[in-house]
């Protein structure tokens, strides 16, 4: 059977199915506001990004201060498979100072919005036209791989995007980046300027999302759909503000387009690994509802769901959490619990009840279910209590007058789950 | 100056600038793995979120227990200006018992696509079709609304789909509804899908989609783009699995496009303590991420970022924290920061220092950020103690001679700044 989530084989534009990484936990990530990374932790977290398989991994400007430009160095030796870039204002200052430190790559920014041009740089786009040509021939003169990203890109003036990426298209760099730095885009905006600029450059495309309003994981998507190659992610999304599109959610929704290819390119199981790495080092715990790593990414509680699940996990799962090196689990020890879920649970503890028997105690377990909220324990012992009586007639005589079978409730309330 | 964020006027589809929330919390939210709400606590937060200003308030089916019977009922009794729905099964016993909770709306649902009907309830489209048209006569004969929606609608066959949707609609219910039950939409599936169905009914469209791949909120914003026009939310997203579109999310996303009409209808300044109510009440901790209210959304820290923000805050934000109550803050206290930013900290501590001495303190102050993660106090001590000695240059005839000239950087590093 064909994935109807995967690339659409009739749309020539996409690149679902073979975009890559531009990993940049070192670089935006460092403008979070409680990251502070020693350089022995810059170190770890670049091979543990490596190992897990990103393509790029951008570090802060050398110019940002000292130990960021010695740090620079450092990572640049030590003989990573992902290549190496340092991200730089569209500077010759920077440039400078960025093709000395063994990078094999410069991003190149500058804030083309007007916002940017009159309450950042205060320059008009000849003048960033301009300095853009200076640093490109210059870091192409080095051999050094180089992009050109506008700044605010869904903010500014789309000739003036079009004019100056066209530009440096032509002189030859390596990629255009297209940045949502304030986190504003939504898709069908990306999805059109992501499609413009592909009829206007023939390098490739690179992506930046912000995540103010939530899009960040849908923007990337929909960018390569349009025919953008790289992505930028970090890992759990941080950066300034809240951060930018987050690696472990990318890869959730990237998984669903082209399994083969995601698995064949990155250590998925090595992401909740990854993400603990970085949440210790600037202090935050990974969120309650992370996909893939959130606790509860593959806990079903509701009845209804839990039956389903247990006949195939794919009726109410689009991930397979052993993808990621994961588990999922059937929560059964609440009052939304049905009898297919308590069925596999007296399975589990090896007692043998009949359906009929199983609907009874499922019933009993809602009812305490509806006083307080239940653990594993609490169910375990209505199961086991139950068995007890049902399996032992003889010595309960009264077993038919057990109070759950008191109950005023109509005989559908025992049965019933919710959706 | 016209908001290139907002409702295109052109676009007849978009229900953007219309929308209505069904607010799911205590039903979907029930479904959260840490869920245990007690009557008292329902009661608690369906009075925050009609005080908040949703539409709709759905409640967990009667049907799942006695109690969330009674607690249905309960709420109904409240007088709330919210309507009170309830979510049941496509089945004549949970029919029965909504009808007579005191409910303004029922919420019927049954699982369409292929994977539910084998694997979950295993009836086929004509099953499905007589027992919808029969639960929905039913509702609608008690004078109360009624909601199809099909389950799991990205992963069933259009045509099914389309086919069941007509079918409802000339009978007469209120809205149909599409639901991404495993998280498997994309926003231009979304965008194709409710169009489509636009085209086939005359009733309102409401969406409900699963977070698993991260495209919740997208979803939700590309639907009302296509003409949908209730979109269900949980306070934090919280549901089953990782949940579904977040309420704090969506309203940033939402008042990018019609801040008038998002204000007009929705305390956003509650939003906070609404969050803060659910959060306690299933004991996770608001995201650190989290649109609006994690603890860094309206944080900036790198220097280049500060130094704009100081001048126009709208050239780094998209939202404005003061709509919800909330301040921006700059972090200057960072080896990213920039003389822009430790400028205005300056002028904060009420001191006087030309800008060429505020970039003097800047470089020593990103000397010691260099070597281990600043706090305030260390940026303010540095500041004062700058300050002393260039303000009483008689006591300190070294001050030429401080250590933060003695640097061997270039020139460029003192002001350098990451974007």
């Amino acid at each position: 059977m064909s994935n109807p989530y995967g690339p659409n084989p009739h749309d020539y534009l996409t690149n679902t199915n073979k975009f890559e990484l531009i990993e940049s936990t070192l670089r935006e990530g460092e403008q979070f506001a409680n990251a502070f990374f020693t350089t022995e932790k810059k170190i770890e977290i670049a091979k543990a990004l490596d190992d897990f398989g990103v393509d790029y991994i951008e570090l802060t400007s050398p110019a940002a201060s000292e130990q960021s430009r010695k740090d620079c160095v450092a990572i640049c030796k030590l003989g990573l498979k992902a290549k190496i870039l340092t991200h730089i204002r569209c500077h010759m200052d920077d440039a400078r100072l960025a093709v000395e430190t063994g990078v094999e790559g410069v991003d190149v920014v500058i804030g083309t919005s007007q916002f940017l041009r009159t309450y950042s740089h205060g320059k008009d786009m000849n003048y960033i036209t301009q300095s853009a040509i200076e640093v490109i021939e210059f870091v192409k003169s080095k051999g050094i791989e180089i992009r050109f990203s506008s700044e605010d890109s869904f903010r500014s003036d789309i000739v003036d995007l079009l004019n100056i990426y066209k530009t440096v298209d032509k002189i030859g760099v390596n990629r255009v980046g297209i940045a949502d730095t304030v986190g504003c885009a939504n898709p069908r905006q990306v999805y059109d300027l992501v499609k413009t600029l592909k009829s206007v450059v023939s390098c490739d495309i690179e992506c930046h999302f912000h995540n103010d309003t939530g899009c960040a994981i849908a923007n990337a998507y929909t960018a390569l759909e349009a025919g953008a190659k790289l992505i930028d992610v970090s890992v759990l999304g941080i950066g300034e503000r809240n951060g930018i599109t987050p690696l472990g959610a990318l890869m959730a929704r990237m998984i669903t387009a082209d399994r083969e290819y995601v698995l064949s390119k990155y250590k998925l199981h090595k992401l909740r690994e990854l993400e603990n790495l970085v949440a210790d080092a600037v202090q935050v715990n990974v969120p309650f509802n992370n996909p893939i790593t959130g606790f509860c990414a593959f806990t079903h509680k509701a009845g209804i769901h839990a039956k389903a699940i247990l006949a195939n996990p794919s009726t109410y799962e689009i991930l397979n959490p052993s993808d990621f090196g994961l588990t999922r689990y059937i929560h059964f020890a609440n009052r939304l619990t049905g009898w297919n879920a308590i069925k596999s649970r007296v399975d589990q503890l090896n007692l043998l009840l009949t359906d009929e028997q199983v609907k009874e105690v499922t019933h009993k377990i809602k009812l305490l279910g509806d006083v307080r909220q239940l653990n594993i324990d609490d169910v375990d012992s209505i199961i086991k209590d139950y068995h007890n009586e049902v399996s032992t007639p003889q010595l309960t005589p009264a077993s038919n007058g057990t109070p759950f079978m008191e109950g005023s409730e109509e005989p559908e309330a025992k049965k019933a789950k919710t959706a």
